[in-house]
């Protein structure tokens, strides 16, 4: 340990922590990055990277991305004129390979960390007062403790899975979203509690793979948050894949038995149903993570719901002291959590950092993808603003046909007076890439008009953002 | 024919002429649509949707979808940890598929023109002079000639294959784009004469269904018109999947041989290669098709390289007579044509049409793809602006490692004083999809700051796009 005394000490090294740790090395502040949790090292050292990169986001695509690779050969190729014999899986490689994506990644933080001067330190940090001005960390890690002084803290402690009352997660047949990363092989019957954005991505997954998968959620409504347009497609689409859905369901008991788990809950009607299952994912959500960091020894309250009280440019109640990512409101997105990142080193650093809350996407990475930014129908009818609404569907588009992937739409808000793009609503193939354009234009208040009077490459599938815009106006041209 | 007298008569139903008819018919306008070429229809009857639908873009398209999978299943499933066995391919099938997407896209444009009430006349057409104001024009189709009026004309007569010298198109053994797309079995050796982007495009299909493909051209470098980074890259990526590339040829002849045809060319250094071939195709650019329009008749004179003199807004040096698309000025791009129809519609129906030459996006649609928008590196030197500029790879991106599609890179560059974004070069495998951003920043004339500031949904290849508008002003965060 070069310093024990920095600039800027981020207690955290995931997506919101270690973009600020660089962030910081850049605008030339002394930092340190700390991170305490090993994830799925395989020597139990804390790594960098966070949920996102380790048990989250990264692996899950990578996985994604293999089983849809073998859905199209099952279920696609014969169509394209290809012929292929037993196509198989070797799941052991499929997590292998993903699992090698994982530390690649993590070895690429470590590498940054290094090119902008950050000490990466491993150790599960707690606040141990003050010095001055100073806040002091003391580390433990490695069977050693020692202490830090930062001038300022971000806390980027990120979040934990939801705990389901009275279900033991052992991550070899009941797991959370760890041990849904690891199967060893392909589970017969696989039941996901919570039909939400983890459930349906690792439903997938597994579906593809050939699981029977029913996902199981408390919720009657499906994707609620999602705008009802896309909501609708999603539920048709992911039906016609094979999932099968029970909502409105209320979690009576989940057991371990002698060949896998049981799962007892009462249907929307009030029956007992239960569900004999291989393996389940506990999939409800996740909680924002300050286990151990001793906020109450510098004063530090959480609110009710365990999160930190930030403003909106992550100040906490404490000088010096910003709060990131999922331990602070907002959606717990990894994207959300970098751009704070950034903002925060910017502000310590006396330039003019901020983030819009109202231009953050949301991605589901299904097949169809789904992808939004901006308000929903829903929203603004809460608000009680007017809008006209323009859609376009994928089976009117040249290349959703020539890849044979027409399912979805995009859906374009504006305000009814002024035109200004309010949401943007995708479902595609290539939704996640095609919100680019729209949070782009929310960001520069672009109307529905200046999308539709841009040139659009042809044949792509983003033309439909362009024709959806078209259809606000009543003038889509391909429908 | 219910009308023989129109407000606007288009000449031609490709994406110039379709989408103007359409916008004319939105707009209230009586319109007829005129289309002569029957390109695939079996029955042999004209057919909307022109060069881009039936014989170009489109069918290619879904061609590269198909022949994508295959090599997915033959090169990378191993790496997923997926199995399969003697991978083939249908030949025919692959087509039928191609031919059936092209067909419902056709099917398509003439419901739309019924619903738009655009007179679809299947015919070709001839200038025959005017009656007061209006243009006549000659239908001569099915046997039966007849005529129309109409207040304005648009020409959209669109393109046609380059011929080489001498060199018999036969499109059999010897072919131009339209044989190209009905190959009936796999060439075990094809000749590609023209490394553009459809002898690449090409060139991938067959390649990836195990042709040995060699691409002769008589310009010495690759991709003049693309910035330099995107054509060292794209030549190295298409190397490295075993097309073969001749530079800086000259053809000296072409001909059909027993079991195929010999094409004999000098090499760059003058040496005579004799090179046997299954399948030739010549696919060395486009040249703009005004056969049988009779143009002199009304005093249209074409400029010495055939295409139809127009101004900014499309018109001729005639009244009330636009040319749009192939035939004119500027790239040979459905959707140059697409904007440039729906911009002269609005221009006859009083309104403001305009279209921006400068952010029209060009794609390249092998894997990985190559896009642009906006000013080349070599442009920006030759008209002495001072700029700056960003890069990110791929192999740094999260969404790219998990696909294991890790070539390419973003490329923004920006203005040295201003930081407007002057361009953005993608090379990546889904660069088409994410040029949606880019566009809509020139249009904007957003700075480089204005990307990086945008929250970029996490992980996706679009994050590129931000880490190369970072690298501008060397903040990249994650390289």
């Amino acid at each position: 340990m070069a310093n024990t005394e920095y600039d800027v000490a981020i207690i955290g090294a995931g997506s919101g922590g270690y973009i600020a740790a660089i962030r910081a090395g850049q605008l030339g502040l002394s930092v340190a990055c700390i991170e305490g949790n090993a994830y799925a090292d395989p020597r139990g050292e804390p790594r960098s990277g966070g949920t996102c990169l380790n048990v989250g986001c990264i692996p899950s695509k990578a996985l994604l991305a293999s089983s849809h690779l073998y859905d199209q050969i099952v279920h696609r190729a014969a169509e394209h004129g290809i012929l292929t014999e037993n196509p198989a899986v070797n799941v052991r490689k499929m997590i292998d390979r993903k699992d090698g994506v994982v530390t690649k990644m993590t070895k690429g933080i470590e590498y940054l960390f290094k090119k902008n001067k950050v000490d990466f330190l491993k150790a599960q940090a707690k606040f141990a007062g003050k010095v001055g001005d100073d806040y002091v960390l003391e580390l433990s890690g490695a069977g050693a403790t020692s202490r830090i002084n930062a001038k300022n803290i971000i806390i980027a402690s990120g979040s934990k899975p939801r705990q389901l009352p009275a279900v033991v997660i052992d991550n070899e047949v009941i797991c959370d979203n760890v041990g849904a990363l690891k199967f060893d092989e392909i589970p017969k019957r696989l039941c996901i509690v919570g039909a939400g954005v983890i459930g349906l991505e690792l439903g997938s997954v597994w579906r593809r793979l050939g699981s029977e998968v029913t996902l199981i959620d408390a919720m009657a409504e499906f994707l609620p948050a999602a705008d009802p347009a896309v909501a609708k497609e999603m539920l048709k689409a992911m039906t016609s894949q094979g999932l099968k859905f029970a909502l409105g369901i209320s979690i009576e008991r989940i057991e371990r038995t002698a060949d896998g788990a049981m799962v007892s809950y009462r249907d929307r009607a009030g029956a007992r149903v239960d569900l004999a299952a291989d393996k389940v994912i506990v999939a409800i959500g996740r909680v924002p993570s300050t286990d151990g960091l001793a906020l109450d020894s510098i004063g530090l309250q959480l609110d009710d719901r365990g999160f930190i009280p930030v403003d909106e440019r992550c100040k906490t109640a404490l000088p010096n002291v910003f709060a990131i990512g999922d331990v602070v409101r907002g959606p717990m997105l990894a994207h959300k959590a970098s751009e704070e990142g950034v903002m925060v080193c910017e502000i310590i650093a006396g330039q003019a950092g901020h983030v819009n809350y109202g231009a953050i996407p949301f991605v589901i990475y299904t097949n169809p993808e789904a992808a939004w930014v901006g308000k929903t129908e829903q929203e603004l009818i809460r608000e009680g603003r007017t809008f006209k609404s323009g859609q376009f569907p994928f089976s009117a588009n040249g290349r959703a046909l020539g890849h044979g992937e027409t399912e979805g739409f995009v859906k374009v808000l504006a305000d009814a007076a002024s035109d200004m793009v309010l949401g943007v609503h995708v479902v595609s193939s290539a939704a996640s890439e095609m919100i680019g354009e729209a949070a782009m234009a929310l960001e520069f208040h672009a109307s529905s008009e200046d999308i539709a009077r841009i040139c659009h490459a042809h044949p792509t599938l983003y033309e439909a953002v362009r024709e959806a815009s078209l259809a606000v106006d009543k003038r889509a041209l391909n429908i």
